[in-house]
């Protein structure tokens, strides 16, 4: 008799990702997860479209975990403001404690490329959506979608460092950085040494890069 | 008697997308390519792997467009200079007599999920090159990424309103507007008439995710 099992979803996820690391996704089976979480491939199914589902569930409160941030900004605020909002909102998605998670998802996603792929789709879906919430704040394109594209590659950069950092830096924190860093990349395009009063941030790391 | 045709892959090219166009990417067969083009199969698959090699023939000299100027430009070059010259470099690749043959082929694509994500995994390769060529001039990361995923986007972006423009510019024109948009984008936010001496961005948002 299927009855609800309580935490079923998590030790599910649990399971499947210790299994898709150890073993491989390709190599995993739905039956094999439930059975290693303890429960029916009834269940599985239950929560899961697929084993894929595992690790791609919930793409929809995290888009809307970036949109409300972008929601709640000043209304006059300028893109990219907007951007650094949804990515400060978005960010507290990832609580310290999911990072380790985070890496083992991340080290299968690595492994296999078709959920790569399956991974650029869903922050292609994100900046979608950023960018529809932009030009719903009256951006113009084709600024609505490069604010969107950019928010996106920094949380991806900045969400790579995390999972990898070993010091108490939170997301937002590091995707603050990230931003500044992008801040710093294209602006200093536009410093000329005959053009100082343009931008006032000499920001010295964007300088590193002379090898 | 299979001989060598010559022009070939460019008939097998023009034939796939008129009919990619008017019956569907899905419906058409490699046989009807071939035919359509008055060629065997045969000659379709010494030239081709399959129908969907026929929009991605040629990655490599594409990536490679980008590279070589990139290559050419100053050593000391800032990282966003260099990206802004493997732009020019890159859209050099589609003159504009070839915008009619770009329309169509985003055509095909935009109405097809599978053929979108073989697009983004066209674009994520470029990025990765573009990055490596980068670090190996010196820039470290997270510069190099984010400057090549931003080159990257900006180069999606600009790609998008040169085939639908109906004006004169060449591709490399609006790709350097763009990227002067993403420059424009970035540095406004920075721009905080009340705080001029500081660093750029006081991130008034970044608390805006409590609650």
């Amino acid at each position: 008799m299927a009855r609800w099992q309580p935490g079923a979803p998590e030790r599910l996820q649990k399971a499947a990702l210790e299994l898709f690391a150890t073993r491989g996704f390709e190599q995993t089976t739905a039956a094999e997860i439930a059975r290693a979480a303890g429960l029916t491939q009834r269940t599985f199914f239950r929560h899961f479209g697929d084993k894929r589902d595992v690790l791609f569930h919930g793409q929809d409160v995290f888009v809307q975990a970036f949109l409300a941030g972008l929601e709640a900004a000043p209304r006059d605020a300028p893109p990219m403001e907007l951007v650094a909002a949804a990515l400060a909102s978005g960010a507290s998605m990832f609580p310290d404690e999911r990072r380790p998670w985070s890496l083992l998802r991340q080290s299968v996603i690595d492994a296999n490329q078709a959920l790569q792929e399956r991974e650029r789709h869903k922050l292609a879906g994100l900046a979608v959506r950023v960018a529809d919430a932009l030009r719903s704040r009256g951006v113009a394109d084709p600024a609505a979608t490069l604010a969107a594209e950019s928010g996106t590659t920094v949380f991806g950069v900045a969400f790579a460092l995390w999972i990898h950092e070993t010091g108490t830096r939170s997301l937002a924190a590091v995707a603050a950085d990230v931003l500044d860093e992008l801040l710093g990349l294209v602006t200093r395009r536009s410093t000329r040494p005959t053009d100082p009063a343009r931008r006032p941030d000499p920001s010295p790391v964007a300088g590193d890069h002379r090898g």
